[in-house]
């Protein structure tokens, strides 16, 4: 049972998700569905980036990972397939595939042209039902890349969210809000070993460090959040904390609040390590 | 595997559709599900019926789809399951599935009365637990329909959405807005050929016709929308646009914007097109 | 094809519970996934705890139901899995099985400790994903519970719904409130016979009682409701009325409104019968 997973923007009230299933259904019954997730803030390439990033590594290598958030359908953006060892990715070229790329590089990228592998008309504004999906579908029963299309030798990447490193300040910046308002920065990735932290870079260039957790203060928002702690528990409901996240990221958050609203924090915002 | 679609009004908040799935797994453990949609408006039976037209053409033919917007739940409103060449169809006889039989007429319609069928114990609210599930889930399986219950010769029909053609005018209604705020009309089907637009229509008895695409004007809310253009791209962020949606229906939209509100249209309102 | 169910308070916006199926699917390729909610208010135990006590009797009951909701994630909580004859129950140790465990004992419940079923590393935020998703899809696979860890022999208990019977009164409370607004209480389970109800507490000590439906006034948020009817048809729109809700609760209504927010209605508000 080959498995594809489904990341759009699409939200679930209308019947766009199910109709791409549906035509993937109709191309290889015995396909597993899961969904990342539909609700990628309309076309938010970044966003869903990120939820790219973090999701893939935890699914089967042999997996097709359908994406669409595509706000140039119906331009003349490349359809894509791009072979990883994070599975196969199916979206459109514009760069939402890059946070993925950071880390597994595409072995095999190519255009989506086939028309026999297209629904037989292709609408100017659904290119997820007409284009993506069938692709997907193919691809999962075992088509080679080939057979869709031309080689894109340099598909659109986005740039890597900022991070960067000096002696005794390392600055990154906000990269995801997540829904129950955690503030996830681009700071990371971050391990405990005891008192410290382990910093291993993964957003920039640079060599690891270890810091002293207790001994550096976080800042954000003009506000000094203090150092890193291991748990919510350590703060009294309603404090602000900050800890590492679930993917080694620094992440903000408020014990039982939304931190993005609380501290006025916004995607691309800075923050800072200060290393005493 | 066997596949069943889920269309409903139930919302995704509590565990309604969850256990509809259970009482169909527990009574066929092979089956795949492929949700449509949860979010049908409350009780909202023309928009489920919009749904339900645009989707289930995308599926395989031996698709069982299962439709519960139920306002007359606890009523004698028959139980139905209904067979046509997009799958069968199963829901309550209220004319949900009117617009799907527009298109492909019912080869038979019985009543889901058999309890053999049914939950030991049926509630007077939750039929899509106790009569709808397990008949789709049996259907699925294998029983014929003609195991459920007596043929239902009439069921009941809502009207088609309006749609009429004149010399120099076509009128239609607003059908459907979609998550976005894009307002579907009833006026299509539209195929472009070059810079004409073909219209063959769907909702209407009437003779195709040729439209120069750039020598109409469409009207809606008061508003003179301008021609009907091709894609997103030709209007400038937060302008109104008019172009063909994704099941060939005229489609009404904002760049980047949100066109029901800005433009102030609902449901049932009137957009025109105008021929020079 | 195993089945392993889900009921989270994730949402559905980020790709948390993708993740989770990710991880599953990794470790038992053949899975069936059915989501019962994510939309369980976060870190609402309760309302968690109602969710699986109406959906998982529906289930079959080999099935492994894995529940992340989790305010204590982080801290020295267990993790568990608890064998009930309506499956397998895995998740958090803090009473969220509880009114499970009040129809369906558990007939074992082991700690989840055994490293050889979880992620190679364990974050302190994401146990859905590190500790819960493992184990639930090995359990599926067919690894004995006794593999993951020592037996707890008391794990923690929510105390059950309130509710009361005395001789001329009926007292319970408020227990959830669905998307509809209507107002689900802990009286029951109620079953109608001709205008007769039969009263077969399962929220209290105390034996069966028939009641009078047309001589009995519900009260609650400081009104009289009424007598107990059989639908919503038997009120006008807008009109409050008491019924027996698809669990054999009672419950209160609004013919196409919303009962929770027009009666002022809140978790634990006191609902009683007084019997003429």
């Amino acid at each position: 049972m080959a498995l594809v997973t489904l990341t759009t923007d699409f939200g679930l009230q209308d019947g766009y998700v199910g109709t791409m299933k549906g035509v993937m259904a109709g191309i290889a019954p015995d396909l597993a569905f899961i969904d990342i997730t539909h609700d990628i803030r309309p076309q938010d390439l970044r966003g869903a980036a990120y939820v790219l990033w973090t999701a893939l590594p935890y699914f089967p290598g042999d997996a097709v990972h359908l994406v669409v958030v595509d706000p140039g359908v119906g331009t003349s953006r490349h359809a894509i397939a791009s072979q990883t060892s994070w599975g196969v990715l199916v979206g459109p070229d514009n760069g939402v595939f890059s946070y993925v790329w950071d880390v597994v590089p595409a072995e095999l990228t190519v255009a989506l042209e086939n028309p026999d592998y297209q629904r037989p008309v292709v609408s100017s504004t659904f290119h997820g039902r007409d284009v993506f999906s069938p692709a997907a579908a193919h691809i999962a029963a075992g088509v080679p890349l080939r057979e869709f299309g031309p080689e894109v030798s340099h598909p659109v990447r986005m740039s890597s969210p900022g991070m960067s490193m000096e002696e005794r300040r390392i600055r990154g910046e906000v990269l995801y809000i997540d829904r129950f308002g955690n503030v996830i920065t681009s700071i990371g990735r971050l391990v405990w070993e005891g008192t410290l932290l382990h910093l291993d870079p993964v957003f920039a260039k640079g060599e690891s460090r270890t810091l002293n957790a207790r001994r550096v203060r976080v800042l954000a928002g003009g506000r000094d959040l203090g150092p890193i702690v291991r748990t919510y528990g350590e703060v009294s409901s309603g404090d602000a904390l900050v800890m590492v996240g679930s993917e080694g990221l620094l992440e903000i958050a408020i014990n039982q609040g939304h931190a993005a609203r609380a501290l006025a924090l916004d995607l691309g915002d800075m923050v800072e390590i200060a290393v005493a």
